[in-house]
């Protein structure tokens, strides 16, 4: 049977999370492997959920007062040098360009790894007076950060991402900014991508190079890992000092400016995929689904069927629906296949008999339930169906990860609930000891601090602890 | 007077062009300079600029079928000498990794001059059968080109573009494709920048390298010189045969496919300048402009005005257009001179006396007239006339152009006619030794074929010519 054919192509959900994410994301057509060793080629239909992402976030960075600039790709290598921690983190990563033009390169240039240090030359320029702060610029830009293990979408040598990057004259200001656009990525990741994340504060050991602080969201995988889906950094002074971003305030002084950056890449596209995977393939969220409503026409060479077809997807066209009618010559059966794997929320057959009697069959991807749907208004009973998927899938996403939740008091209780596919909350001292004892020994690493919760004992030493962690096995 | 002082900061459009379009691209903030030599910042006004020319594309290219993806930045070297005259044409321009992650790579890397190299290689990989042709795929990317001489937006090391590439099964369709291409340009030029072109085959010197044929548009920009607003090339199975982009066609035989490719940069916001700009700064067409209307309150402390001022803004973005309320602290004349400079279509003045009379004054920046609006209705009004200024725009400009196109029979009426500001037709026998001369005696090149027109005699040697070419300097 075509169906069993086709999930076959596809490695077990359950005993092989890895291989069926690889399956998924090529036989979908999402991505593939560029020619060049951890390069990926992002396809027509994972470049459209990164146009809906894209058009989503710049709605929401658009309210929040920022503007889309470009800056450049190369940087002196010697602008890393200026960030002590930055150049660190960043240095074993880049790739550089040495000659150009047919010459060699009076200084190599680095691809951007991030644009803190080109972005922090270029306000230091255009920065004189406080009135002229905040500045709030958003780039959307390719990244390099050579990677020995890749993976599409999650780790590529080559990405795409934002990066807003934000100047503020006071210190209270820019860290206000770093947790009010955490907000904003975390009222996305919700509505949009109907993944439910955890929202705190990094440890020192997993923040970004050259930042203060940095704050993560993290988002729980099918597999019970943890995939850091966005980040927001507060850089103090440390970028405004490094490149003499500086401006005159009210008070007639010279100071310093606050600086701040923030940024959610492609990566987005590999939560979506194991946030919501199943054994048939991709279920997509309907807001980011580049095709949210398929319809498949029953018995399509009898008289008005086609017809009918058009006329609904028109109608839904109308309503703003993204639409796909699949008119191909292939079997129903072989379509439905072809887009339950493909993820797409809705799927309406329309057969002969369905017309006669004035209704029409509606396949919901997330809960696989088929509903008879009266055709007159579909319209309107599509958009609610589709508002309905959405919700309900961050509803089972929430389900899902709120029952993977584990508390160890013991290093052996933060291994047991790793490997049984937990986030574990755990009382940590603080130390990088026991951080790092918790990585060697269970391989999971401190995800984020678990916001307003408290420990007495640091579950790894036994010494006196006051945060809680959540460690986890990442992506 | 404010006013004076702007003026006096913009060289003089007439007697320095070049100094005139520096002086315009920073001191509206289009623009600044990268820190490394060539590279430019393109600041948050000229990327809304871009933006919106996307944006015009984006649906244009999506009626003709065409979908976005996104291929790697970094090509192997080897990659470009499979297609020999591709090689010839990008080696001396190419940027060139050799080291990444902290070694030293096998095989150094190309950042991208084009994509065709890159693309061939996954065409080659997807295609199988003649069903899945045609490929239609457009991708939005940063390209790099070493050049010597740089100068924003027109020609930089690194720019940003759109380069679409097809795949047919037949030469007739893939040719077909290059001329349909051309034509969506040319609509695009015309109706959103309102900058008239003129389109036709390039000569073999001025082709892509490794195109059979390309195709251009030239736009006049106001000192008479040519800028090439976009190419299509019809690229034969030159790629195909290089990458093995090959499909089994419906006899069973396998076939080489045939490929087109076509681009538009960032470099048409430098055609929007020069194409438009006068003494006051920029002129923008309203499709593209970033703030379609500025409101200037008049006597803003007056009770009422500014209510008044922020209650039309919202009227006219209900309606869709984007309007800017600059209720600022400055001057009147300092915000009348401000925006005229940053090219905003229209200004709505309003002052305590205008509402009294339910009217506003409306100032187009394209004519600088000036004109009484009844408050009531005020939207629908705005929207007629930015309409009106669009068509006005590309009117005004044809008029430009038209009287700026000479006729030559000689080298010698070649070099008065580019010396006088004027694209110059003349027949040419089709040599490259006359085209060369044409270039070192009048320092103008080749820009188009004179689609349509037929000439007896070559103007620089006399012979026998049979097609009439538009010789140009060009940008």
């Amino acid at each position: 049977m075509a169906k069993e054919n086709f999930v076959e192509q596809i490695a077990d959900v359950e005993k092989d999370f890895p291989q069926w994410y690889t399956d998924v994301v090529i036989k979908t057509k999402l991505v593939d492997y560029g020619p060049v060793k951890g390069t990926m080629v992002i396809r027509p239909y994972g470049y459209a959920i990164w146009e809906n992402i894209q058009a989503e976030l710049n709605e929401r960075f658009k309210k929040n007062g920022y503007e889309n600039a470009y800056f450049p790709l190369l940087i002196p290598m010697s602008f890393f040098t200026k960030e002590a921690e930055h150049v660190e983190g960043f240095a074993p990563e880049v790739a550089v360009v040495t000659h150009a033009g047919g010459e060699e390169l009076a200084e190599p240039l680095a691809i951007r790894p991030t644009s803190e240090t080109v972005i922090g030359n270029m306000y230091s320029k255009w920065l004189q007076s406080y009135r002229e702060l905040p500045i709030l610029i958003n780039q959307w830009a390719n990244v390099m950060r050579w990677e020995k293990t890749t993976r599409p979408f999650l780790r590529t040598s080559e990405f795409l991402w934002q990066e807003g990057h934000s100047a503020h004259a006071s210190e209270e200001e820019a860290e206000a900014e770093t947790a009010k656009m955490l907000a904003v990525y975390k009222e996305f990741a919700e509505n949009c991508l109907a993944i439910p994340v955890i929202c705190g504060r990094k440890t020192e050991k997993e923040k970004f190079a050259g930042a203060v602080a940095t704050y993560g969201m993290e988002a729980m995988m099918k597999d019970g890992k943890s995939l850091q889906a966005g980040t927001t950094h507060f850089l103090g002074q440390n970028f405004a000092k490094a490149f003499e971003i500086k401006f005159l305030d009210k008070d007639g002084a010279q100071k310093y400016a606050y600086t701040t950056s923030f940024g959610v890449s492609t990566r987005l596209i590999g939560a979506l995929i194991m946030a919501h995977g199943d054994q048939r393939g991709l279920v997509l969220p309907p807001v980011v689904a580049p095709v949210q409503v398929v319809i498949v026409p029953i018995a399509a060479k009898k008289g008005g069927v086609l017809e009918k077809c058009a006329e609904v997807k028109t109608e839904l066209e109308k309503a703003g629906i993204r639409v796909k009618l699949d008119d191909t010559d292939n079997s129903p059966g072989w379509k439905f296949n072809e887009w339950e794997m493909k993820g797409v929320p809705l799927r309406i057959e329309l057969g002969p008999r369905d017309i006669e009697e004035g209704k029409a069959l509606v396949f919901r991807r997330d809960t696989l339930e088929k509903n008879a749907c009266a055709l007159g208004g579909l319209a309107d009973t599509v958009k609610e169906l589709l508002a309905t998927v959405q919700r309900d899938m961050l509803e089972a996403a929430k389900v899902r990860r709120d029952g993977r939740i584990a508390y160890a008091d013991s290093l052996d209780g933060i291994l047991k609930g790793v490997d049984g596919g937990n986030f574990v909350k755990a009382g940590w001292c603080g130390c990088r000891e026991c951080e790092d004892k918790v990585k060697s020994y269970a391989q999971a690493t401190a995800r984020v601090f678990a916001e307003g919760e408290s420990a007495k004992k640091c579950a790894i030493c036994g010494k006196k602890a006051e945060r809680v962690v959540i460690f986890a096995r990442a992506y």
